[in-house]
């Protein structure tokens, strides 16, 4: 196999027409006015308007949703637990659709559009699912509400405690327990979930690239190898609330003078050991322009090819003496290294001909399904800018079809192997 | 005349324990149950609450509260526009109710709580008001909402067009004119009232100190003699959104790294001027923790013995090439030095047994009235800490007695000397 004919191509005609459609429809949900930007976080009334589309748009291809214990929307072409007992698992594709706050229009939601239309590519092409093929729409990706990334699939795989993932707090203080009751669920009932995880043999999850790798290379579509280790870590700098006007300098224990160094340490120490570091979130307390505040939480996000070296950064900043006397960096979230499964980065890239190969430091939900012991791979869709999580993320169109041709190629081919031993 | 007598004071008991029962009654509204703060912001559910409070104990007293042109409150003992037809103005006492994010107790309520007990104190001494006494609670002292103090006062006197005020928003977008038109006011009628301004022939204000000088000295009550210059900037930090994982160091532009400049460098400009200089208020857009922020707003909050110095203060940050390419900071507010009317002063601190004279930081109503050209005065009353603007904000029961019984005696004594040369 390789890239797919011009013949191919042609035939996805239509599957293009309707990713165009599908995407067209989920441009207005959740996109705020002023900025542009999606705000899309989980379990508010935007997730479920996304939510319903996703189930409205299954059913329109006759394909039920069925809810995993973590909140993670499933729908199988072909029986898949009938598979199952014949001993054939399936083959996922999908993505997630919230975002960041103000994130842009692509960053998951361009893989859960292009799962969609693959599906009708494959049909237009009179593929037969004699390996049933999953299209997944994954719960609570970027953590933009509770503070964690990834909580559909941690806690569908169990890489997080349902009682910690229940317990975490929105900005407002809501837990994502009161969360999920107020969203019509039973918070008691989420959990890892080996039934559902059992169906996926396989899970190939697109998403727009998050830099200018493609662009550099001037291709369209690239196979993932590797995200880097990464982590979320709070800083809570305690300081003494006074009265901007009345406390003498020499009177003052001023917070924000640690979160200045600690921004400052940071980059430092991101740039001595080849890494990067980002203070995107902070919160200061009161937050009074009259008033020197008593706390400034701020939220520390690093990431890099080496563990050692990402774990140096932190410590840089635990260590810096302008945050004293800061309480220890608290890791809220930790992802090692992923590796996807190089066998399958390899077929990939060579049923795309020849697809460059790249890693990332963004963390996906393909990350967290590699790590749980899943064959996972990834397509990167050009991203002309690299710009991300920002309101000006784009793609162009003939590289989202291109990504499209891709997937319907990667699912036909994996189809077809898949099925082969187990029919066989 | 020298300080209350220990018959006086005696005689003041029962005021004393209406000063308590109204403290009391405060107490509770608008205090957040975690912080111990309170949030008590103009034209709320809670200023309403307030402004009813202080309307209904006007009532007890027989006194009828009209409202001047900016919202503020005035309850007049005696007739004070026939007295203003005999050429005879009044002696206006109060403060205000609201209150920093997570301010304390005693910040504006004890100078309202006071002047009302004062009205008792007087009448159970057989007062006769042949000079009008006015009650006053001013409306939006700290500006917490909208961004700029004293907008009650400053309205009222000219000193700020209502244009300008209905413009200003709080953080959620709502503007004042909207927030006036919620609590039922009509925002075209505010403005400059001349009329209520013409029945202040004198203006006291009493406030919890804001620093340790009547601490250091071992007294419990002071007469102000000048407010520093001070203002209040907005500092607008631009940058570009971003992924925090998949972005190079060399590829970003960090809004948060030039906050850490300018705090760092007010901070050591406050230092080398002689001044106080603090940013207690950030807004981070986004807001995600993976996000490189698109900007960063900070408010400067800087003041200081001489104007020229605070000047440089802000000058230093503007310059600072770590904030580049920083907007100019936006002047929010500005307040001259305020000198209270001298004579005063002294008049008061000989009445009150040589009170200590001390000069302040902090902005206050009185300043505003001062600079609109009305001879205005400031009792201070001990703060054991000097901390305000938080929680932890707090003045001795004995103190806030000593409070009472002082602004008593000086009432007492204007209206007799501003009745002589009117009456005489």
């Amino acid at each position: 196999m390789s890239t797919p004919t011009a013949s191919q191509t042609a035939a996805h005609g239509p599957a293009h027409a309707e990713l165009d459609r599908l995407w067209a429809e989920l441009a207005p949900v959740g996109r705020d006015g002023v900025t542009g930007g999606y705000r899309r976080f989980a379990w508010t009334r935007e997730d479920a308007t996304l939510r319903e589309w996703f189930a409205g748009e299954c059913a329109r291809r006759g394909l039920e949703v069925v809810e995993d214990r973590a909140g993670n929307q499933w729908a199988w072409w072909g029986d898949v637990d009938a598979a199952r007992a014949r001993g054939v698992q399936g083959v996922a594709i999908g993505s997630h659709l919230d975002s960041v706050p103000d994130g842009g229009a692509y960053d998951g939601p361009l893989g859960v559009v292009t799962a969609l239309a693959t599906v009708d590519a494959l049909r237009a092409a009179g593929h037969e699912p004699t390996v049933p093929i999953g299209v997944v729409n994954f719960v609570d990706e970027e953590g933009a509400r509770f503070g964690v990334a990834c909580i559909g699939s941690r806690v569908m795989t169990g890489a997080m405690a349902p009682e910690r993932a229940l317990g975490l707090r929105d900005h407002d203080g809501v837990t994502l327990a009161e969360a999920l009751r107020a969203a019509g669920r039973d918070p008691d009932a989420i959990g890892r979930d080996d039934e559902a995880l059992a169906r996926v043999g396989t899970f190939v999850e697109l998403h727009v690239e998050q830099g200018r790798g493609l662009a550099d290379l001037d291709r369209p579509v690239a196979v993932g190898t590797a995200i880097w280790p990464h982590g979320r870590w709070r800083l809570d700098l305690v300081g003494q609330a006074n009265h901007a006007g009345t406390t003498r300098l020499e009177d003052r224990d001023d917070p924000m003078l640690r979160l200045a160094s600690a921004i400052l340490t940071a980059r430092t120490a991101a740039t001595a050991h080849g890494c990067v570091a980002t203070i995107g979130k902070t919160r200061v307390v009161p937050g009074g322009v009259n008033a020197i505040p008593s706390a400034v939480t701020a939220w520390l996000d690093a990431r890099g090819p080496v563990e050692a070296d990402v774990r140096e950064v932190v410590e840089a900043v635990a260590r810096d003496s302008g945050t004293r006397p800061a309480a220890e960096p608290l890791c809220e979230s930790w992802t090692p290294e992923t590796t996807f499964d190089a066998d399958l980065a390899a077929r990939l890239s060579a049923l795309l001909d020849d697809a460059p190969l790249l890693g990332t430091g963004a963390g996906h939900d393909a990350g967290i399904l590699a790590n749980a012991g899943i064959p996972t791979a990834m397509l990167y869709v050009r991203n002309p800018t690299g710009v991300s999580h920002a309101p000006d993320e784009h793609a162009d169109v003939a590289d989202c079809h291109a990504g499209l041709d891709a997937l319907a190629t990667v699912v036909a081919d994996l189809g077809r192997r898949t099925a082969g031993p187990a029919g066989g």
